[in-house]
């Protein structure tokens, strides 16, 4: 039926993706090489392992990655740098998990010499793409198979009789159709579908994993610090941190003051609108600290050259075009600005809110001098302000003259 | 010394405007006429008008306006379709104020054929700018006058003591430096200065003076739903309210959850940064509602290029451009995508953060028959898909070609 | 095979668009309903008549229809009010004449009663885009049948043998390979294919055909004037003109002096890059007589913000997003602007450029007694330049001081 | 009077600056240390030299720099990559070289131990903020003499009777006022002021100096090449040049046919409109010719993000901000791009036109296999078209639904 002759495969281990292992033997005739990787998402991976042989796959065609730290240095931090918010709120945790997949899946298929890659999204949604034009824009002439697309196992039902009828085990809780599905690394947990299908409907609280209802949150706020050298953090309250180790600490703080929810109906880039809810617990505390250290770091021009480039940024990684030269063009420029954001910031957590409380830097902008009520001791002159309005409303001038408003 | 006869200054009835008034009339030998404005700073405004008529003032020359509804409805509500937030965070309640009262005031100068303005604002703050743009660009050729770059009572000693030689009541609690200075109106309260001058301090709890601290606030949320119509809010938990009433019961709502605290750094126009706090609870309680009626109601197209443009709208209005063809520009697109942005929001408020938890429409693009992941009954081709990756990936496979990364 | 019962289609009268009608027929066993437009494309239009009738499609269904005047004066007009280059220096020619096709089929349809269109635009370009597109927005669940993307008459060869298999009338010159494609409209010709594939080959001469060789010119150049009111061009040398007139007037200007000639090697929205040639002799004077008559009347806010916009606003059009909210919240900005931009240009035309000598407004805003060297009246006071300076510079002196470069 | 010791004063050798110089003296009482800069305008410099001699300038006090290089290589060349067009046509000639005499004004600066700088633009210009923008970021603590804004000399009259008085040798032709100014570089030649002050009127012939009338250059067209290298000119017709040397090169060979002249009403950073008439022979070849490159070795949305940042980067670099974090910013992202932009572009010139007729480069992108309309061979599945735009209308179609237009 076709000339491929080995795929890699984006393994997770659960059902779904063992249905579409055997598909893919059975349909293509192929060897297929499994990768599952460790984003943070809270899951053991040795079971995957299993699973994996249980199925027929050779030892040396079974990857296990831990990219943890990979993931919050190279993806996570880079984005976080940019500010972005995809549709002014959203924080981009399953759209920055998926290139990182599609890269090591390419790296994986080269060691191996495969000549196919697949992976388990549907057709309607926005990870598909992101993982495709990941592959394409790394392995231009790799084949991509994406069960969903072709197969006809479109109901749960026949996707059950398909697993019993080649000994696929089937786990109890998947059996009936799951009130809702999820997506997790360390970044967030998303979840939508079936009961939150209505967006005026209120998310249950059955559907929340990984934040704490602000209502149990601690009746007492908690006071952090984190330090960032160059647009990164790298210490919570003095201790230093890795990447993944700082990120998970947030979680940790985040989940417990039961911070990172977001309602949200968005637009996907496949063109319908999609009801989702997020919990990013830590990736919001982290988010507003940034924001906070460039406060006093960041010269006002780059802050909003910065401002007016970020909506476009997230799109990009939002659509899935993390590796093209525009979201690495605006990457340069973003990079380039975040030289001297390194200093501290002080937040408080409590019952869902984050604030930041204080912010310092060896490298501040802020001049208590210039900008003091007080005599400033000539730093500024204000009869200058009178020069610089006459200027700027020169052209208004003209213009009511004109126009007589 | 100077030409000019009569000047229209707005008056707030406290210390400071008094003695611009007294300074006004030895310094230019001009008349002087008294503008006061309600902008929901919760004020009394006849004290202003004893005190004016007590410095005399003629009857016909103290202006006292109630601009509340036209400050919401053509200000705010404006403003707020936009989604605008000044460097991310900022509601920018200060700045749309000031085009408001600039404009009022060179409307009563037209009427009282006054050939110059004058205002209260200093030489190092946005505030002269955004008034003194507005005057321009409604009357280029009226003349300006601010005290703050022209006198020398640049201390507070100074300026008390010119107030006692002229017979202008000092209270008591302006006899000291104050710790902060404020300022109010229906969308928000600000603060700055003093006590806030180091931005790592944290803000005193006895700044805070329009919400209620979190901490304090009722252990059990509050669930409310706003209605819009065409992009502005309508009613409240079903209940019809105008423009001010409206904004003015989200302020209770809000000041009695804790909503709306702002610590921020900002950059301010004539050059340097500064710290401010501010307090906008029922303008945060709006925004999330406008963001989250128009998550339903607005095309994606729409909605991306309303934020791509949204930093800039929003510098626009911080700096003082209100009355420039550019904002003007930007409203006429703004405005042109509200049409269906009609339907009803419901949100959480608890303990300082507002939570949108559904939203519904007669105009709502959401198509749960298109997006289900159960059986759409051909809403949606999974197939087109492929078609969609294939071609968005035409160009980076071609890239990918060439650069082999 | 299908259920489709009457279609409407884009019928040239050509070869192609008759084996199209054919096919359709055949294929679908439908009624076929022919649209013809005139868009200054130089073609009679009666012999589609002609050809229709004989190819057995009733007189009722047959539809001939002269849409120059709303194609300048309703898609023409408002894209130039933008000054839309695609990539810099492709004046859209093509591209804006899709929609305004797309708009006529679609409301025939709905007339006759249709549940289907066709066009004949292939699969490798825009034009599918752009007429689907359209379809598409104005009716979103008509069927749309794109023969080119189906068929498999992927050959000339095949196409031909097919023609005369059907008693399709192939006219010599079609016999063979064509050594380019065009497409005309009164705004522009392109040429593109075969001949020009190569882009390091110069077009040879005779694939032009709108534009005398520059060489060939007159020796004199031709100095002319265009009036503009509101933003559009209304009259030449003084001469009223309607909006289809008036580009069939410059059009003919611009062939004479060899002016509008573009070769380019330009981004495909599907993908792919391809070499075009085109001709825009009136549009190229137009554009540059558009962008006169705003220097003098448009404000540098408004400017700017157009220039800003203009890019993405190209890309829409050449996109096909015509009909879409953002390019309709774009053109409300834009025509927002052009209120007072009425007013004169002067142009000198001679072999192959166009240079702008001269512009006049009612309602200019250019100052000669502010710009003036000489004395201006105190018109502008020179002193406040120092303070604008100051201002602007205070966020870089802080910067410099911090980073001492 | 001050406290300034010593000031570096950009000086020319004419009368202007060599009143300047004097005034400088008498006013400040100190020490003046010219600098003169050969940036290609094409006159001695050794007369600068004798001239300052004479006026009583030290020889170790004056600095005399060839910077013609550096000028084209480190700001044309990194202009040029972004295809900037300040209001849709202007090249930025005069703009581009402020910044560099700015820097090394602050050079000699800090060599000599001066504690200010001055140069002689007017007040009403761009330049002085060009100038003072760049003095400010590279030494904030610097004081800057303006002396067109300070003095009293502000008719000819009055500075040719100040410079006969101190015994400055006025030439004869500087006598009378100009009928225009000019400033030039390697790059342009600008002029305006009063016979130029009517924008309706024509420039007359004899303001012109760098190009040949188009009706006098030769009648037949002259065909060039020139190589890029990552987004640089390196080569024409096959020979290697400096940066300095290329453009000198295409200065020529623009002249000679009469290439780019521009007529322009322009909107000045301090608020009002000028005329100007700019030539820019060397610059508007090689800035047609860098997008010709780009064609065919930039990726499209690399290409759109670019375009879409060049208005406003070239109105950073028009405005002064050359050494600002924002301009910084866009070259990091446009420099990024540029990393293949290397190829060989063909152009004709021909009486005041330039036309791209071909590119070539090892590093096209360029697919002739792809876009051809014959066979393919499967490079380009033209049914993936169906899906491209089955999933780019569904919001349009969702839309249309909704809003049946």
């Amino acid at each position: 039926m076709s000339d491929i002759k080995r795929v890699v495969l984006a393994y997770s281990g659960g059902l779904d993706t063992s249905v579409i292992l055997k598909w893919l033997k059975e349909t293509y005739q192929c060897e297929v090489v499994t990768f599952t990787a460790d984003l943070g998402q809270g899951e053991e991976l040795e079971p995957a392992r299993a699973k994996a042989k249980l199925m027929g796959i050779k030892d040396e065609h079974i990857f296990i990655d831990d990219l943890r730290e990979e993931f919050v240095k190279d993806y996570v931090f880079p984005m976080m740098r940019s500010n972005a918010l995809y549709e002014g709120l959203y924080l981009l945790g399953t759209s920055i998990a998926r290139p990182l997949i599609a890269k090591r899946q390419i790296e994986i298929a080269k060691m191996v010499g495969a000549d196919a890659v697949s992976h388990g999204a549907t057709g309607k949604g926005n990870d598909q793409v992101r993982f495709e034009l990941g592959y394409y824009a790394l392995a231009p002439d790799i084949k991509v198979i994406a069960p969903w697309r072709e197969w006809d196992l479109t109901s749960r039902t026949r996707l059950i009789e398909y697993a019993e009828q080649h000994q696929i085990p089937v786990p109890k809780d998947k059996r009936g159709e799951s009130p809702f599905s999820t997506d997790a690394n360390l970044l967030h947990t998303s979840s939508e579908g079936k009961v939150l299908e209505d967006p005026w409907d209120e998310v249950p609280d059955y559907v929340y994993s990984r934040t704490d209802n602000p209502e149990d949150a601690p009746d007492t706020p908690e006071v952090i610090t984190i330090d960032f050298e160059r647009g990164d953090g790298v210490a919570i309250n003095g201790e230093a941190l890795s990447p993944a180790m700082l990120l998970t600490k947030l979680n940790e703080l985040g989940k417990r003051h039961g911070i990172g929810r977001l309602d949200l109906v968005e637009n996907r880039y496949v063109g319908m609108k999609s009801r989702g809810m997020y919990e990013t617990p830590g990736g919001t505390i982290y988010h507003l600290a940034h924001r906070g250290i460039e406060q006093i770091t960041l010269d006002r021009g780059a802050a909003h050259l910065k401002d007016e480039l970020a909506p476009r940024y997230a799109e990009l990684i939002y659509n899935g075009f993390w590796f093209s030269p525009e979201r690495e063009m605006l990457q340069a420029a973003i990079d380039y600005s975040q030289e001297k954001v390194t200093g501290t910031v002080r937040l408080k957590l409590y019952k869902g809110s984050v604030i930041v409380t204080g912010r310092k830097s060896p490298y501040t902008l802020y001049s208590e001098k210039v900008v003091t009520f007080e005599d400033d001791a000539g730093a500024y002159d204000q009869r200058d302000a009178a020069g610089f309005i006459k200027l700027n409303a020169l052209r208004l001038r003209l213009l009511g003259r004109r126009d007589g408003r």
